[in-house]
């Protein structure tokens, strides 16, 4: 229908001229005035504690005691099962997060404008690998790490970009595709390419240079490090899409370890959920399909975007990571994502595929046409709180989001 | 003939059981103790002041303004003309130097120890891009930088490798075929990866964080910082395989701009020359072929240990960079260059082959009964001194260094 059509275009016009600048990172009750003591962002779609993963709750335990609601990791348990936290998505606030993606008040966010239509977004700073809060860890050196983000890196960071009057992303995305990066579970390319950015800034801006180089550490220490701000820059870049009448593209995919959940732009800010799907992946020595925890995260707002497992083509290293077969075969992923996008990113290119801009703007009725769900690269936790990451591997969105999101937007169309 | 093979393997496990390790960085005359005042170090083989082309002019013209052996420029010609220098080749003092390739007794040298067999190579430090004595320039600007990279950035950077007890340098160059690097003309992953690592120790040992911050900066802004250090591990690495009897591997390919040079371990010191050839390539915006000098440098020594043109597939984007065809077909180098070398190298893989090693050790029969000559990604110069980089390409060592020394070869082991 023309409708749709003319719809798609002005959403992806939307989208492919935003422009998403790291400008800060600032306490997370400044960047969102609504969030207040008590309240707990999530990854995904709305989930009450019942029925959230073992990871989710490790997480929820763990930020309750470092925000200082709970006295240890049992009493937050029991005040969680009581009630007395107040649970929403990221997504509801403008906001995403990795994994388990806790957001509360006092954590330090990076805060992402889209320079183009004034509105921002915000990520919490990537912890690193190992033991780490995203993937459900919750002990003393996951909370040490948390207080050090919050009290010394976070504002030393912000200090540096807002010295530098901020660090425009698309720049660094587009040349990280011609580095290996796909964005979503290898970002050792864009991790570097900001550090090298923001370093002479660190360094201009720091008051102690031990703590300097603990901060330089961090980053380079982090092949992860970008993940967080890729996520900051799809919410930047996918919000302005949100609400164009007739138009069927997805504007947000998430999961809570529970539920996925996906949006369009047609049906606003309506989820469309069914259950997670379990990752088929590669597991970390000592631990199997048994361990894992399915799928979880608003990290799949990359894929959202044309990046992860839609730019598959440009990271052949990452398809033997997460175990999708050969390296050469690397593009089949990114060419079979074509069939459920609209168009190719000219500014996000591919060398090895001859310079193909990645797929983008993924159309609901494509998906339910081919059959083909999206693709998304992830991080695969433990299923118990406080082990952590266990594997890395592909998953499926699962396809009832969609045939459900199609039946509604019909339904808005009156051509149901 | 079995003497030769074996002395081929003996070679090849020299070489790839070299451990190069970035150690420190020292002035000229504390690690080449025989460099006098008045001595010039020079790209390729032996060459003298009437037969130079002209970049190689204009950068000793500038080094000797530099050192303070010439008033200005045209001093400096009529000396080199009265003959008051004395050339040698980089590849004589354990060094190497990147197209016009100059070493003189006070630059700051990045020393390069092959931590297996001891032996130690140097090379200057990258100057960056734009107008650089490298491709002959000579102006204020050039030498002003040349200044700061021997007051300040060298010794803090020689105070930070050494506070790290030095930097283990395979690793980075296995990292970096992942990310998109041949490391010739593309090294813009292993530059971030080495300031990923450095940076750290650059803040631990600084005494001014404003200087420290020029030091980040002039590193995170030259996308070629690690072709120096690589050109010194080639070197490292290669040098334990000279003169061992019967061997066909070569152990240097090398330009002065005027002539093009290998040596053969099996001949040991001598080199087999052939005019330099024009590089195939692309130039930048108001040159043109026309402007060019011919091949120049000691860079192909990258060649030499499977990188560069040689691992042309490991980098898409460089293809298209030095005009060497479809980014799709860069594989189609390294497949050709495996024609002509012994082994692949199991350290250095590149992904997007399946994990295929780089082409390693360039067998003279080989290119000979081939007819295949060694690809090499370069940088070209002004033909004019005092301009600078015009361009990058492809070119080819000259057959006939391969047919003479093959000639020679053959004598040495009394079989011509």
């Amino acid at each position: 229908m023309e409708l749709i059509e003319k719809a798609n275009q002005a959403a992806l016009e939307r989208l492919l001229t935003g422009d998403p600048v790291l400008i800060d990172v600032i306490p997370a009750h400044e960047a969102i005035p609504a969030l207040e003591p008590g309240m707990i962002l999530h990854a995904g779609p709305p989930i009450e504690w019942d029925r959230m993963c073992g990871p989710m709750k490790g997480a929820i335990m763990g930020i309750a005691v470092l925000e200082g609601w709970a006295d240890d990791l049992g009493d937050a348990e029991r005040r969680a099962r009581a009630g007395d936290f107040d649970f929403h998505p990221n997504h509801h606030f403008d906001a995403v997060g990795p994994m388990t993606g806790m957001t509360t008040v006092s954590q330090p966010l990076l805060v992402v404008e889209n320079k183009t239509f004034g509105n921002r977004a915000y990520c919490a700073i990537n912890e690193g690998l190992g033991k780490v809060m995203r993937f459900g860890g919750n002990d003393a050196e996951v909370l040490d790490r948390l207080r050090w983000l919050k009290d010394s890196f976070g504002p030393a960071l912000g200090r540096a970009i807002r010295s530098m009057g901020g660090l425009p992303l698309k720049p660094i995305i587009a040349r990280g595709l011609s580095m290996g990066d796909e964005m979503h579970q290898r970002n050792v390319a864009c991790s570097g390419l900001t550090l090298r950015a923001l370093a002479p800034a660190l360094a201009d801006t720091a008051d102690d240079t031990a703590e300097l180089s603990r901060a330089l550490a961090f980053i380079a220490g982090n092949d992860q490090f970008f993940l967080n701000i890729a996520m900051g820059l799809g919410k930047a870049i996918t919000d302005p899409m949100n609400g164009i009448e007739g138009c069927s593209i997805v504007t947000a995919m998430s999961r809570n370890g529970t539920d996925f959940g996906i949006r369009v732009s047609g049906t606003s800010e309506q989820w469309f959920t069914a259950p997670v799907e379990m990752p088929d992946g590669l597991y970390f020595p000592g631990y199997s399909e048994k361990d894992a925890n399915p799928d979880m995260g608003d990290s799949a707002i990359v894929e959202t975007i044309g990046l992860g497992g839609f730019a598959m083509g440009a990271s052949p290293a990452v398809a033997g990571f997460v175990g999708a077969g050969a390296a050469s075969e690397a593009g089949h992923f990114t060419r079979r994502m074509g069939e459920i996008t609209v168009t190719e990113n000219a500014e996000w290119t591919i060398p090895a595929m001859d310079y193909l801009g990645v797929p983008t703007g993924i159309d609901i009725r494509l998906v339910v046409e081919t059959g083909l769900a999206p693709t998304i690269n992830t991080g695969i936790a433990h299923r118990e709180p406080g082990i952590g990451q266990v594997g890395a591997g592909v998953v499926r969105a699962p396809m009832p989001c969609f045939t459900q999101a199609l039946t509604t937007f019909a339904d808005t169309l009156g051509v149901s």
